[in-house]
């Protein structure tokens, strides 16, 4: 079984007209999964709404806490891209888990968007990989601690 | 590097209104790769356009040399999904090739499909999994030669 | 009040996996102008699900009748595009009735389609033009008897 | 010939990852004409790009100016939805002028999206309405000063 994480970032964006705003809103790994056909037993657990420069160390002890408590052995996270290397890296550690991190650069509500290529690389590897933790961006899996984000090219680079 | 071998079925269907009729047209992992931002080094080999329900013994045999013939230890097949376990039965025994075949139950090119996420998770498989062949559908990626379709349900089964 | 016939076409065209065939479905307008916020009050009469090469005069004269009998003044009917014309043509002569026909060169339920344009194309026009017969297609609005569609184009042309 | 204002809004907006900022981009217009397949012929005029609610006195006197100095005598403005109804009253009395404003309440670039459908609708008016100043909107024609936007149904009704 699989546990899905979710923490905020652009992947679950989402435009309030009322608002004038752009918002991260209800997760949406299950209308992602429910198109593609996912039959592998998972379960969702929405965390957090927050943009990935906003996250503190109290957020990540949380994510971490979650991922320690769980049952499931793979588990999938999905986080905003501008820190999603650092919290990998608060994630070092936890034994018998394959946790893999997973964001993306456009909503999945958009057209255009990595978000439903990236949820199913991120799928695909979890579910495949020894324990440890990893990061699926850009159709790449990275070991955490070995990647960063090139905000200026905007994209992940093994480093 | 990765090779991509495209051999048709729904995934590439694209509708024709000169002819009124629904034929398999460009592959279409190369816009995919391109929107989803993939950085991974890949090579497209377009070898066949065929429902795969059509396909024979000869077109496997074609697959199983371009995949022996190759310089790459990782390829990503897509395939019509109505014999792709066929197709991955008979590429069996090649060393040092991880092989994953994956397709889809509806285009690419439709608003909702399964397609885009098959494809990410065929690439996130192929790149983590050791030596042999593989199938990614329905959110899992099942060994070839334990998976079936269930054309009746619509989907992926172990058996 | 809007009417809505439905007689077919691509527009309504959707991929059956079971039987590997391309065929019409479920009328789309209702979803189009779910998501389009439509608050116009309207009614939905769906009538054939043909391509519109195989339409027979049978079939025309059912749709006219439809058109005379129908209480509301103002029509929308989606129609295969290859004979909507000679459609158009059959439905000259009824008073007090503004007819608008349309459809799509590519099905509603694909990513890139003309089909949402062209059902808000031919609503804008529909409650704007007198009692008459037209076609809505390729961002214009063509009166019955003076356009004919360019197969080999894929366009539809004033004659 | 037709004359495409764009003011900004809504509809334009695309997210910047760069900046994690949601603001409004090149106009969609183009995009969203040639994806219809629109033969008619158009000239772009790009004027503004502002949130409605940021739209002055001086903005609005330079949409007007624009109008009044086309030789077009068919225009449609792309314009934020929050203040639509504002710039339709300023551009009242323009002798020859059949003047169309539209816009969303989701962008363009959105998945699902009244936007494609309102273009589609402000193109069928404009071509088909005497001289005036109208908007399109929620499936409806409203002439401009009987219409008004409800913000917290978001949707514009006639007053």
């Amino acid at each position: 079984m699989l546990l899905v994480l979710t923490t905020g970032g652009t992947i679950d964006k989402v435009y309030f007209d009322a608002s004038s705003e752009y918002e991260i809103g209800e997760p949406t790994v299950p209308t992602v999964f429910r198109e593609a056909g996912v039959t592998l037993e998972w379960r969702l657990e929405p965390l957090l709404r927050k943009d990935s420069l906003e996250m503190t160390d109290a957020d990540r002890a949380e994510i971490r806490r979650a991922c320690a408590e769980a049952a499931e052995e793979r588990i999938l996270i999905t986080h905003g891209t501008d820190t999603m290397s650092l919290t990998a890296e608060a994630l070092a550690g936890l034994p018998n888990k394959t946790i893999m991190l997973t964001g993306a650069l456009a909503p999945a509500r958009f057209r255009v968007t990595d978000a439903i290529f990236n949820l199913g690389l991120a799928l695909g590897a979890v579910q495949s990989l020894p324990p440890g933790v990893y990061l699926a961006m850009n159709g790449t899996i990275f070991p955490a601690g070995k990647v960063r984000k090139n905000r200026e090219a905007g994209r992940f680079e093994a480093v």
